[in-house]
């Protein structure tokens, strides 16, 4: 019921329904629930009320679009939903109702609801990520011989292999993948500090039952309420935008590798995928078209984060009311993003032969650089590097192999046999060091990054 | 049933509900039913066929989730949908089923139904923007001698009046009305181009479909197909960043002169609105802080958007899939911001006794400008401003009053006598041509913005 | 001097000079100096005082890195500023000290300032959109007949032509540059109003000094002071934002067009340009990579600029002080776009032959629409795209041409014979309105985007 | 030389120098120094080459105006840098010139140089943070009991202390700070390549050069070239984006208590800083106002920044050659952000007995959550709200003191005598938890945020 049309290409359906009123409503409720429950055991408040307030937060009792709209007259989801809260619980247990929300302020129930949704989303988000790492490691192995052609401002350059490129986007996933941890694992933590972060109406009971409220909910608990000090949660936020940026990049990288002019990798095709309302015969890029779409809007949605930092005195009044749509949008479109990602790793079709023919499309120009290394201990860089040009030009003005051209020049040929001529232009030749880079990219525990 | 607990503070009811499921489909399903009919009214298809997909247009036909879920795996809403609608045409008519969205691509139909939703955005946000211009007339009209201090980085400056305040915001709501005005009206057009924008599939007859199909939308017919220009998508947004700015302005003002130590204005108290959880006794500037927070996100939006203008070809892979959750959130923001503002500036409370009385708070210090200018001419600057500057200090440091100090040097004694000194410190002798401009802000058609 | 390298991929020569401390420092001298003659004109300052700031404002007696160091200090250069000139005015004339800045406040120097900058950076901006238009049209009008691929999420779609292609980025650069003298016509007026924006000092001579002071300068007048409205240059911003994603939109495509395994344009080839310090071949796409990069950087900055509308009171503590390197780096990304996508227009280098060679290398395939299209009115849609999807699926297994599989399906050969089947894949009779709507997007004065 | 008037108010002077030509240029030189330095003892190259490469890199015979005209030409700096270079060596030592640059790619010096750069930069700016964590420690113990008004929404509420205020600023900067030095250790790496990330050129002896390279220059060596992976600048750059976010909300707090109406904090005054051009009493918050422009203007550079990490292939065509001005801006706002921060700390005057003023200044009414806290036992919930509504709507309306009136209300005054009255508005009595939650965030190794 949650996924909606608005938001199709901007979210898993599971992450729809995660910030979905139901969810929330969920949320917020177990924050009432586990407060009197704490409470009570604290001997803050009697058992039966603890009971009663339980038994009242039944989401079957809360009109949620009637919340909606109290909220925006509220300036919070809080002041209704608590105001209901008591009506319901009044209506089974008349002394109970005194001890809803006891102690607690509106942005403590809304804050600690975000964070209890936050966790299911690390849980979700997480693991697809762990995924495309997984598909990506093993793409790597599965191409470490496979040359292709290095591209650089969209233009043919020497040769690399798939494995080092696929690595390369491992790498970054993965690096992104640890930040986001730990950024959700910074962040998660309940909000309860009253009215202005001091819990003055609980006296010098506040932080054992801050533990206590912690533990209930499964968060961690902080050194103090941090209202209007949002940095924990904005690292979250950019740890999503850094990653939703990588995965951009894989999904550029792979939609221009499927291009028909490429066409050295696609997309798996998934039933009722990537089809065209007009054209037959297409595979469209999704999986890349929707990462690419996250990537895209992610940067101003962190942007409205941050800006959202600035906050006034104890509660403010602007940068919170700012936030949690936010903060949805980026979580959702990073989850997608993983999602997408994952998905084309798993399945994607790589045509080696396309890889090698692209390369020898160069006509051999690819490798005039290691022409100009060769020449250069025998002819000085200046004229290695004009001889070289001259050949280039021609071969490119007549359409032909650049070898070839290099062959009819009197120095060159003095210098490089025939021979030496052939293994110019072989691929494998001229890795360089791609496959040292690959593993050390691939290493469990990454030991080079040290000084 | 649309108001959503996560947008709550995001949106108007009636903006939240534009967006909806039920919403979007209504507009897409609208464009297939005017395009066949066009179709039919130029004979390219049968009447019978158009009067089938009338039929079979009918929203309750349609499982919206069902649409979501298949749109991120078809990277548009349109497949599914019109996948269905083949099907449930078919049903009642077979030989029409062919004839469902002829000559048309997905985007066409996505585009032009967002044209649909924004042409409704149109006169509901402009509604409450008109209501602000009024109200704010109105407001500085009846406050043009409301005598209140000028404030510089939040500090005390020499008087203004609430008017000429008043007028600045109108001023500004103003010219943001007519920009957003134009942004829509420039904006609003079909999208009609088919797979590539070439219309090919109808031959000659694409651009007089187009047209009659623009007639049936009531939008205008484009110079041509725009699936990867969108500037003029861009510019519309902008005008609602540029809008929402202006109102975060003024709320930001307004959330400033509420302050307890402040006084001057407060919002209309409203039933439900702006109490606390914790606080009974609590008035606060919900509306000024759901504005804020319009404020806050939208600049972040706008980047998104024009960041997703970079779109390949003739048809984007990524920057186009970014876009819907873009445009509703900024709408939404902008209309929230515009029925917030209208709604404040109908109905706020202004304390002209406490404006008054903040002005005298500052002894006399916010005239030292008018003093310095009063005894330059016969002391010149630099003595005036450094007897000026010695009385102020003075006048710090002891917590009297500025003029009374004045008057105890004898070199400003020689000049300025008693009832000078008295008359320095009236405020209506100091508002220079404060009530000249407040007219020119108001004039009906202003023309002093001309060279 | 002023080009450096920090910004130099950022920035024409031309508009970094622009912003330079001695391009500053003349605007905020010529703000002193034209107010003095305004005023020495009505009457309130002596002609000789005037005479004597002028002669005192010599760009040369002021130390711009000493004047930025104080900046920070006072929150604003022209507080530094004024201090000096005073110093250098009454070392040549005591008396004429106390004219200088009379009735002023920094703000209204400094944002005046501004917009004498930003008056030349409409003439430089302009004339470069200006050179792209000619040359886009000439581009669209020289290739009316040149057949290419149209491409849809980086895959190939059915044919255009490639002066339709170029249309359409003309379209989108001629609305931008309307939008944007707009924009300019708008928002430069002189900035005037004293302390709190009243004249107080100047009593009911406020006004016409304003004009006067205005015509002085070839600004307009604006109807009031508007030291904390913003939105005349957030619309301007705006503007530049929305241009700068039209030329990042033909940069990215004409990069993509440039790809070795496309081929169909390249960019200009000019001395020192495109190169590459290890790859002797390479030709690479500069202007694009140039122009992309201004297309990333603005909308942040568009966003930075919005978010400093919320400016409080009668003068703000932060969004202003956040302003000019947002405004520089808005505008000089906007002019160094506009000046590359020109050189580039002017220069294209468009091969023809392979636009057809590469439409061939799709086998047919892009003309299956087309072929459907040709069969449903015999076969009904449905049967007619099952046959078709058979023979492209045959096609692709087979890596033969389309028409070739269609032409044995005996269903179709019955209604297609074999001339029908060769003329299936003519791309030029599958052009449908392209030229139509070239036509139409190059007309002098647009008028079918009315209703 | 360096600090320019269109930055002055975004940056440190020494921020500014940082990114100056000079600066950059040394550092582009310093790289190129390294690797022939590193190739040497290698014997990748003769000792006499790298001598004779060091000895020509001399900042003095490369005019940078020049090298920046060319850049944009180039598409990067280097090339017409290493162009320079070679001319340079050529005219001293022949034979080396084939070895300047050998093995490396344009990418490699400006990212290298760039890192060159962002070490420096660590220093100077976690220099002023710690400054910054200094001072606002020893504020907080100073002010531990120094009761202030919460506020909330901006209006009054609760007391709690002034020492809790500056430790929920200290927490922030700290954790940013911690977040900060993270992510520069992660980010200060070498970029070290070649043409396409394999270092081809060097065959198998890449690794340990770029090890060697990185000894040299004293960064560290990453596992593998990173040209189109920028997630650990992009990290860096959000680090930096969340520090200012939270000195922005200090500043909003510190101008906000600074206003004349509030008047409970200060900024240090110090010679030239926060006058006024036109009013010589005012004492402005420049240094707030400079950290929240950076505030303001830093989520946009994120942004932007974000946006530029989609980067094709092995190198980018638009997002790398839009990196430098975004780091600069981002890293220099940081950096003034802590400096004006750290100065504000370290000097700001406190006005207690102004705090205890405007506490008193509410009349009791922010005790009103109490009076209900206490009432509830007795009366239940319900009916001590009400009743403490009406003594509240009383008070207001007849400008008395909340305790007074609820004196008159004989249930009230049941349960609470005039001694317990009396002790319901004593600020001392009602915070709560402050004094354990402001130690708490103080800690040396805060313990408590562990689950």
């Amino acid at each position: 019921m949650a996924f909606r049309l608005i938001e199709s290409l901007g979210s898993t359906e599971a992450l729809v329904e995660l910030f979905s009123d139901s969810s929330i409503l969920r949320a917020m409720l177990g924050f009432e629930v586990a407060l009197a429950r704490a409470e009570s055991k604290l001997g803050l408040i009697p058992a039966s009320a603890a009971q009663s307030i339980a038994a009242a937060a039944d989401p079957a009792a809360f009109d949620t679009a009637q919340l909606s709209r109290k909220s925006l007259r509220a300036g919070t989801p809080t002041i209704p939903l608590v105001k209901r809260l008591i009506e319901v619980v009044r209506s089974v247990n008349a002394s109970a109702a005194a001890f809803v929300h006891y102690g607690a302020t509106s942005q403590d129930v809304s804050d600690t609801a975000l964070m209890l949704l936050l966790k299911q989303a690390q849980s979700l988000v997480e693991a697809d990520v762990v995924r495309c790492e997984h598909a990506l490691r093993s793409l790597s192995e599965q191409h470490r011989n496979s040359v292709v052609l290095g591209r650089t401002l969209l233009q043919p350059g020497p040769p690399t292999t798939f494995g080092l490129k696929v690595a390369g986007w491992f790498g970054s996933v993965r690096r992104g993948r640890e930040r986001l941890t730990q950024a959700f694992d910074e962040a998660l933590t309940i909000q309860f500090g009253g009215a202005v972060g001091t819990l003055s109406v609980l006296n010098e009971k506040g932080p054992i039952l801050a533990r206590e409220l912690a533990a209930e909910l499964g968060l961690k608990c902080p050194d103090a309420p941090w209202h209007t000090h949002r940095d924990r949660l904005a690292n979250l936020m950019c740890a999503c935008g850094v990653l939703t940026g990588s995965f951009g990049k894989i999904a550029r990288d792979i939609s221009l590798l499927m291009q028909h002019e490429v066409g050295e990798v696609s997309e798996p095709s998934v039933d009722g995928r990537g089809g065209s309302s007009t054209m037959p015969h297409k595979r469209n890029p999704i999986g890349c078209a929707v990462t690419i779409a996250a990537a895209t809007r992610v940067p101003g949605l962190v942007a409205s984060y941050l800006t959202a930092m600035v906050q006034e005195y104890e509660r403010s009044a602007g940068g919170l009311q700012s936030e949690w749509p936010t903060v949805a949008a980026v979580i959702q479109a990073t989850g997608v993003a993983a999602a997408s990602i994952a998905e084309i790793a798993e399945g994607a079709t790589v045509d080696t032969a396309r890889m090698r023919q692209n390369l020898e499309g160069t006509r051999g120009f690819v490798f005039a650089e290691k022409a100009v290394t060769l020449l250069t201990s025998k002819l000085g860089r200046e004229k290695a590097q004009q001889l070289v040009e001259t050949a280039l030009q021609k071969a490119l003005a007549e359409n032909r192999t650049f070898t070839d051209l290099l062959g009819e020049v009197p120095e060159v040929a003095n210098i490089l046999d025939k021979a030496a001529l052939q293994r110019l232009t072989v691929a494998e030749e001229y890795l360089g060091s791609a496959e040292f880079f690959r593993k050390e990219m691939l290493r469990d525990a990454p030991i080079s990054n040290k000084s």
